[in-house]
């Protein structure tokens, strides 16, 4: 453990740079990068990689092919335990533009927060990160350990090159520990970890059965109709029950263990909340308790997430659709391989007579577990437990995906998730802020952290 | 059978006032009379009063309480048997404008062709109707019997008053024979005949399942899919088989004839243009020929017309939608009844779990049959085969729906169906046209019905 002055001088340093932090993070905001448009693409990665560079790091700017670049830096000359930091300096796009109070590209301070888009998801994690690395550097002079960025430009696009470049780099990457683009506390001021995200299939289904619309008194009984096929092979995916009816679907699900199902037993409920916010009768199943936190994020999902077919104006039109489309979501727990997936769905709806339902993949990551129990896990914890004086929220799993697995699986680092997010966000949405006393409060945890892990 | 030269003096009279009659339809085309936008409707019927009080005619604008009006007119003093015409003064929405070559509401002849938004759909047969009486009154001296026309202004948005009205006014209405709003010739210039229509049943299913959208990492395993709900539902409806699945959905149906096999049997084949308008590998159930014909309209059907729920834009989101909703359009046929189905579908949704779809009926018509063999539809066959100079075309039902059900059921007439339309009419689409040509030859057909029908 450090020393109390110590830990002291780190939280001075941040409460009194936190001006200039500020506008390092207003600059980084007021340039776009949205990935899903290309952008101000390279215009971000070298402005991060400016940032790098006047702090000392070896920066790399790695381009990928058919994508954006990788800012990737490193400290000099330490040979020591290496600290990776994961980030991304990509956002998503800001429309509708109407809904902004302020605009998303023009960062404003009000009530205590920050607006625009990208604050919180990503580059107020960024700003943090080098705010913390600049504490223990001026407090102690020196860096308590190697440290290294990955710093991609796809995250909002989902990290379709990540996993091979990590693959691919793993000595360039190699690391001990590694520190998570985001995070941040739960709606009571916890701070939250979470140990593992879902993996993700997502398929585009298409149905093709004419070259044009027909009027339905012609062709309803002797046109084939493409809103029923589709219909019909959706319908063959999952049924009332909730049973994934893919053959094979389940094969690779590996069970919660009981130190999971202890982790979810001590979670706050949010059940009242989603009540509330969602207008939620009820959950599926009837589930509620550890058991419905368990099936939230160790069950594997099928999510019609849109259907488009035919006429959806107002009022009827008497028309047979010659198309139709469905976007398809699985989100799938350890074991599970999203390449797997997409295969057996495709040859599933072969097997149903859907031969005419064309499958595209739009999306694929692995799900990925942390060992609850690592060190450098329970340092974190410990860590957040003092700096926020509150108990941490400790989830063994969370239900969204991410590019957690090429870090668990060719890095083989614990990885943790401090940060300065917080319920109100509004990641992906309009007015996304973050609150000023969070980034505080994330910042001083992450050079705590820092400063821990060198005496570890 | 009237005189020869009688005949030829018909042609001659309609003619010789062709240009005037192009005139008058040029005028009434000029006039918007949008019913699913509520343009021109007054000024509409207006005009469609003065074209048949100017003829003489006793003319009545009778107000439909929630709808539009009814233009009704009768020659007065005449004591005979009488003819009743069925017709509308609305007209399809022109949108999309930018599809149209001149403006909808612009008359505009060439090649041949009038084109105008209601040209052919149903104003061409207003006039046409106008001039063949005119052509009988000015060549015989008189009309050959009492004529009542019956004009409404809601045709194009599912007749939704038009039986209650017929029910109620069918002292008024009493006839012996019906021409009915419109007709033509198929695409080798034959008159075309159809003698039925299915009925309808056009019901809005809708799900929803929480007050707003959620993340699909969020809620999937967990949080009700409005999306899935509809899916299911939709495919209790209906499976591969083409078997509709609610219960007693076909109790009342009346299978064909022999005389309807046998006038099925007649038909040209149009098979091959249709695999080509549409694409078409084959048809459903793998039918061809009179059971492919037979199938096609007198099956009743269960059409998914559209589907709409989720994202439905380029790429992946990762969206579980809160609401889905789509359009279900049955065909009935004889003796099915919409108000029946209705409940029919609704009991079945309920009893397979679906209560939480909500059931909106968006438009109801009864299927109703003339009969072939009456001796004024032989009158019209007869007289076609003379005037077009080709074998007519004798359809014992067609697959669309339409309002003759209320003047078979409580004005017991037989219905006719000459009229100007042609198979690249355009109607309900973007450069609605009409071709001259067939303006004379339908306009000839009718007044030399009515010149028969007077001495038959």
């Amino acid at each position: 453990m450090i020393d109390q002055e110590t830990a002291g001088r780190l939280d001075g340093y941040i409460e009194e740079n936190l001006e200039r932090y500020l506008d390092e993070l207003r600059q980084l905001c007021a340039q776009p990068s949205v990935s899903a448009q290309n952008l101000g693409i390279q215009e971000t990665a070298g402005l991060v990689s400016l940032m790098l560079a006047q702090r000392g790091f070896d920066v790399r700017t790695i381009p990928l092919t058919g994508g954006y670049p990788v800012v990737y830096a490193e400290t000099p000359g330490q040979i020591s335990r290496t600290m990776i930091f994961y980030n991304h300096y990509d956002v998503q796009p800001p429309e509708p533009l109407e809904l902004w109070e302020t605009p998303p590209f023009e960062p404003n301070i009000r009530d205590g927060k920050m607006y625009a888009r990208g604050v919180s998801d990503d580059k107020g994690h960024i700003v943090s990160r080098l705010a913390a690395i600049d504490a223990v550097r001026a407090v102690t002079g020196r860096l308590p350990c190697r440290i290294k960025f990955l710093i991609e430009g796809e995250e909002e696009i989902g990290s379709p090159r990540l996993e091979k470049f990590v693959e691919e780099n793993r000595g360039l990457l190699a690391a001990d520990a590694c520190v998570w683009e985001s995070g941040g506390v739960d709606p009571a001021g916890r701070p939250q970890f979470y140990l593992g995200m879902r993996g993700i299939c997502y398929l585009q289904l298409r149905v093709k059965t004419a070259t044009k619309d027909a009027h339905s008194g012609l062709g309803g009984s002797i046109f084939p109709n493409a809103a029923w096929r589709l219909t019909w092979a959706l319908a063959s995916l999952k049924g009332p029950d909730e049973t994934i009816k893919v053959a094979g679907f389940y094969d690779d699900v590996l069970p919660p263990s009981e130190r999971d199902r202890q982790l979810l037993a001590d979670l706050p409920s949010y059940e009242e909340s989603y009540r509330q916010i969602y207008g939620l009768k009820g959950f599926l199943k009837g589930l509620t308790g550890v058991d419905l936190r368990q099936e939230a994020v160790f069950q594997p999902t099928c999510t019609i997430a849109g259907v488009t077919t035919g006429y959806q104006g107002p009022g009827g039109k008497t028309v047979l659709p010659a198309e139709a489309s469905a976007k398809v979501d699985f989100r799938l727990v350890p074991n599970q391989d999203p390449f797997d997936i997409a295969e057996k769905a495709g040859r599933h709806l072969n097997s149903e007579g859907f031969d005419d339902v064309e499958v595209e993949v739009l999306a694929q990551e692995h799900p990925a577990r942390v060992d609850p129990d690592h060190p450098f896990v329970k340092l974190a914890i410990d860590t957040a437990r003092l700096v926020y004086g509150a108990e941490p929220v400790v989830e063994p799993m969370v239900g969204g995906s991410g590019p957690m697995y090429p870090f668990v699986e060719y890095l083989k680092v614990p990885i943790i998730t401090p940060g300065v997010g917080y319920f109100g966000s509004l990641a992906h949405a309009p007015n996304e802020n973050m609150q000023i006393s969070e980034f505080l409060r994330g910042t001083k945890l992450m050079a705590r952290i820092l400063a821990e892990y060198s005496i570890s």
